[in-house]
This record gives C-alpha cells, sequence and structure tokens, in this order.
C-alpha cells in the first residue's frame, strides 16, 4: 500500500477532435466513479455559502458589500474553489508523449455565491441582486484576462443537482482556461463562414429572422432578446442574444447588465412556471479575449434546462434528437400570463411537485 | 381547441455549427417537457420484447431463429421502432427557410431485440448470443446503406434508463440518417489532418502508441484492443480498436464478430464489476458508406459509463472536466480477476448495491 500521491490536474488533448479536456488532479489512489466533480466551495453540513460561515471558503476575490450576509453584510462574494480543476500557479509546461499532446492544468476556477440567502433561487432574485450576479461576472472576466496565460474565461450556472450543482445555495462558477474550448472554435469557424459569404454577421441576421418570424421568440426587452433556436438540440433550450452587435461579453454597461439581468430572470421564472422548477444550465458564449475580427462574432447567453435523461448516445455520436419541436417550446413558454408581474423576488407560486 | 396535429419529423442544421438536429414530431400541441424520446418499441405494462408478445412490436425486418423466443423460437428480432424518430417515406425535400436549412425527417429507425431472456443483461450474455447482436447491426447496416437515400447508419446502445433506455428488456437501437453526423465529420477532418501530415492512420499509431505504453489498457484479445483513451472526457470511457486497419464496420468478418463480441462482453463485465452494473452507451463508430480515403479512417466502438449528473455546463461550452484519470480507470477495471472466468453467461456475481 503505497501513500495517497498528489496528482496535478493536466489539460489533455483529444489527438483526432483537437479538443482539450480537464483531467484532474487526484488525491487517493483508488478512483471513486461516481465522485461528482465538485462544483463548489465546501461540501460539509453546514452550507458554506451562508453568511456567517465565510471562514468555511477561501478568502473572496471579490465582495459586493451592504446586503444581509455576514457581519457587515454582503450581496455577492467570489471565492476561489476549494477543489480547484485548474491551478492558478506555474507555466503551461506544453509537451508532448508520443502524438499526444498536453499541458500542466494552469487557470483559475471560482465560485460565485449569488445571495446571502440559503433558499432564494435565482428565478425570484430580485432584478438587482442578479444585475450584481452578472457584475460580478463581468468584473472578475476582465481581471482574469489581465493574466495573459489565460486564452478565455468560461462563465456557466448549474442549477439543480441532475444539471450538475452540488450544493443547492445559488451559485455559478468561473473558469479561466489556458486554452479556448473546441466549441468557440467551432462557432468562430461558423461565423466566419457566413462572414466571408455575406459580409453580416450572422446572429444579427438570426435575430432579424426570428424577430420577423416571432414563432420561436420567448421573451425581449429593449437590449435583448430570447428566443428557442432553430435547430434547438434539447426541449426548451433558449439563446438570448444582445439586439446591438458586440463580441465581448466584458463590454457589458451597467444598463444593459440590469436589461440582462431582467430577461434571464424573465426566461427562468418561465422555466419554473411552465418545467415545474427543472434543472437547468447558464453558459455565456463570448469571443476569445484577443480575437481579431469582431465584425463576425456575437456574444450571447445560452439556457439549457435539463429536463431528461435521455441525453445518452449523443455525446458518442455528436447527433441530438429533440422531442420538442422549438416552435412549440417557445409558444409553451411565451405564452405563460404575468411571469414577471410579481413583487421582485417575492415570490412565485411554488410549482407543483 | 384544436384538433392534435400530426406533426412530420424534421432535420434542421445549425446554422452556425453545421450540425443537424432531428426534430422529431409530436402528435400533441401541447409538448410534454418531461417526454423522453422512446427509444424502444412499444412501452405497455407487459414487456413488448418478450417472446409471446410479438405482436406488440411491428413486423421484424430480421430474425435469427433458434433461441427462446416465440413459438419457434428466436435468437434476436430487428423490428421498426414503434415510434421513430424518423419516417422511412419519401424523398428528402431540402429547402431553406431565410437563413436556416431543413429537410424532411427521412430515413429508418429500428430496434435489436438482443435477446428473448427479459432478464439477461449484456454483461452477463454468453459469447455466441452477443455474437448474433453484432451479426445484426452488421446485416441491418448494409441493407440500409442499399438505399442511396442515407447517408450514415448510426448503431447504438443505451443500457440502464440513466443512460436513456426507456424499457429494460436489452436492445440497442440502429438509425439510418440522410446526413453524416458532426462528430463523424470532425473525425474524417481529424484524422485527414494527421494523415495529410504523417502518411498514416491516427488510430493505428493511437494502438501502437497504447500497446507500448500499456497504462490505459483495459483488455484485449487477438483481433481488438480496448482502452481508455488519453483525453477521455468521462470517467472510465472505453475504446474498442480493431487492430487491423478497416474504416468500414460492415467489412466485419465472422471471425471478427465473435472476437469484437468477446471484448464487448468482457468491458461490459469489467464495468458491472468495478462499477456496480453502471448505466452506458456503447456507439459504433464508422466511415461513411462512399468514403473515398479508406487509408484515413478506422472504425470502433466507443463505451460510455454514465457515472454522474455532472455533466451540465459541457454541453454549452463543449468543455469536458474528467475527474478520473484514464490511467487509473483503466488500472480498476483491468485490475479485475476473473473477469471472463465464468460460466458462459451464468453469471456473475450480483454487485452490491
Amino acid at each position: 500500500m503505497t501513500l495517497p500521491r498528489r496528482v496535478e490536474p493536466e489539460l489533455r488533448k483529444d489527438p483526432v477532435l483537437g479538443r482539450w479536456v480537464i483531467i484532474a488532479g487526484e488525491r487517493s489512489q483508488r478512483p471513486n466513479p461516481f465522485r461528482r466533480y465538485p462544483t463548489a466551495v465546501g461540501g460539509g453540513e453546514p452550507c458554506p455559502f451562508c453568511p456567517g460561515h465565510e471562514a468555511m471558503t477561501p478568502k473572496e476575490v471579490l465582495l459586493y458589500a451592504g446586503g444581509a450576509g455576514g457581519a457587515d453584510g454582503w450581496k455577492v462574494r467570489v471565492v476561489p474553489n476549494l477543489f480547484p480543476a485548474l491551478r492558478i500557479e506555474g507555466s503551461h509546461d506544453k509537451r508532448g508523449e508520443g502524438l499526444y499532446d498536453m499541458m500542466r492544468g494552469i487557470g483559475a476556477h471560482e465560485v460565485v455565491i449569488e445571495t446571502p440567502r440559503h433558499d432564494e433561487v435565482p428565478a425570484a432574485f430580485p432584478r438587482e441582486q442578479m444585475a450584481e450576479v452578472i457584475r460580478a461576472w463581468r468584473e472578475r472576466m476582465i481581471d482574469l484576462l489581465r493574466d495573459t496565460r489565460f486564452q478565455y474565461v468560461l462563465i456557466f450556472k448549474n442549477h439543480g443537482s441532475a444539471a450538475g450543482a452540488s450544493l443547492d445555495h445559488a451559485h455559478s462558477q468561473i473558469i479561466a482556461l489556458p486554452v479556448t474550448p473546441a466549441r468557440i472554435e467551432m462557432e468562430l469557424m461558423g461565423t466566419g463562414r457566413y462572414y466571408d459569404y455575406r459580409g453580416r454577421c450572422i446572429y444579427c441576421d438570426i435575430l432579424t429572422q426570428e424577430l420577423a418570424d416571432a414563432r420561436r421568440l420567448v421573451a425581449q426587452n429593449a437590449d435583448f432578446v430570447a428566443f428557442a433556436p432553430f435547430a434547438s438540440r434539447f426541449p426548451f433550450e433558449v439563446t438570448i442574444l444582445p439586439r446591438r452587435h458586440e463580441p465581448f461579453f466584458q463590454t457589458l454597461t451597467p444598463a444593459l447588465t440590469t436589461t440582462l439581468a431582467e430577461i434571464l430572470i424573465d426566461v427562468l421564472r418561465r422555466y419554473r412556471l411552465a418545467l415545474n422548477d427543472p434543472p437547468y444550465n447558464v453558459v455565456v458564449h463570448t469571443a476569445p479575449p484577443g480575437y481579431a475580427q469582431p465584425d463576425r462574432y456575437h456574444w450571447q447567453v445560452e439556457v439549457l434546462p435539463k429536463l431528461t435523461e435521455a441525453a445518452g448516445f449523443e455525446w458518442g455520436s455528436g447527433f441530438f434528437i429533440n422531442p420538442t419541436p422549438p416552435e412549440e417550446a417557445a409558444r409553451a413558454l411565451r405564452d405563460l400570463e404575468r411571469v414577471m408581474d410579481v413583487p421582485d423576488g417575492h415570490l412565485l407560486p411554488e410549482p407543483a411537485r
């Protein structure tokens, strides 16, 4: 029996598909196959995200004061993940191993604690609270991109254990990566192809068409349009597109931070009312920091409810079967009445179980 | 209130990523968001796959006689899916809608009933039974590819409800598609890039390296090698590669059918013993039928256990965090003793629950 050894996280490149995967470090020689990668700080009995338990997390890298949290009160806290998928120290140390490519798992992994209130779900956030969360995403993204080792900052949220959340207390995550995710590379290729042919941003054209067509619209306000994508992979998938062409999420103004908060809460409330409080993921899509062709990309937010377990063979084939036409999903979400007609944050009717 | 209308399945192309999605038809105006796409025939109380219930499924397109099933006995039956994701009749009718591309959902969707015995899991199949299943896959693939409307035949298996199976009785599925899945296109691009540079099949080189390295090996026999891929996206992912370069699955000989059955059962038994009978997916990867550069592709079988729910944001980002290094997964699977040392099909020790 040897002692447990410390394995550093590694980035490995799929030699055929070219995509990078984080192979997280292990503390033990015995892998636990059912271990979920901790998507949050801590995991003891008392909630480490609640006010008064600040000592259970690493020291915050960002704090917005003034809320109900802690001795002095806070609205949003951002802390390093106690079990980071990537490590902040060191250089990439890119190297090969025969035909394989790898590098050290350099990066940052932070957790955004979105509210001091343990039981407050994002669908019930006051608009101002969600705006503070989005402001924290942006502020951390800008700060992390100062580190030239990082090529991309991924902002995402897992809500509900079936969507990968390991703690109930509302939180999102920020991962700074030394590589650009393959999905973003593919989006840049696709938008570039369209631009080369038409000379326009494809997402601007999609926006025009969706607004004219209207069958897939879910919600809109002065700055954003939420719709069910034409080729949705999953039932009730929603894309939130800014009306104004802009490749970089981090250019978000205070005014747009508020309207984005508004439409995101709107979509989440529609899910809660129509779909019985489903688990879901939120992912911010933005151009890589140095992207030199800003006419071609259009940042956006993708919202994916996790309604079934049926996403099985899709991982292997890349092929998707969506049982719910996006027009029907959009209509079901759109037709809800009085979605926003509740006092800020208090409270939606409890969905039937 | 209008009457329920019949919506034909449609293939829609993601305008940015270029991948096609099946948007399945609906019978009702009211979408049921929690509806799993039926991955099997029927769904009533008595199992439609059991002997004596043959009338509950459409008439078989293939039957291997001689087993315990039905009046005359059968070993394997292949039947059209009662709720097909695609329809066999008609032409593609490719068309645009503004900047979107779509076509009618032409294709075939069949179910392979792998055994007449309701409770027999594939890990416990006798080798001969699994060989019959693989023979049926191949025979159906060859037959479906005679239809020139089809560009690709996807063979896959969902085991366990968390992996997408809607019935317990062991079965796999065959989908004939009018397009090549994006994943396969990407594999062809990646293998082509390597071939252009090195003049060799990348999978042949991977095989050589994995055999020499040995840390990621799981099992092998005269014709196949099973290993945990270097950049595994999921814990305990396994690739089964034929030792001999061959781009097309459908060229499988009777001898290789037997050895493939053997190694597939071997891997599934290792899962059952090491991972407590996990849900899993099996996907066959093969070159599209007309692929004119056979030196560049190498067919293979991918096996993906579904061990956690944590695959959330990956759908949006395309970025994966794998908590279990493939070397540790391979060691855990490899180190099992007496995996194959049980009388054919009867029976592994019940995994602890």
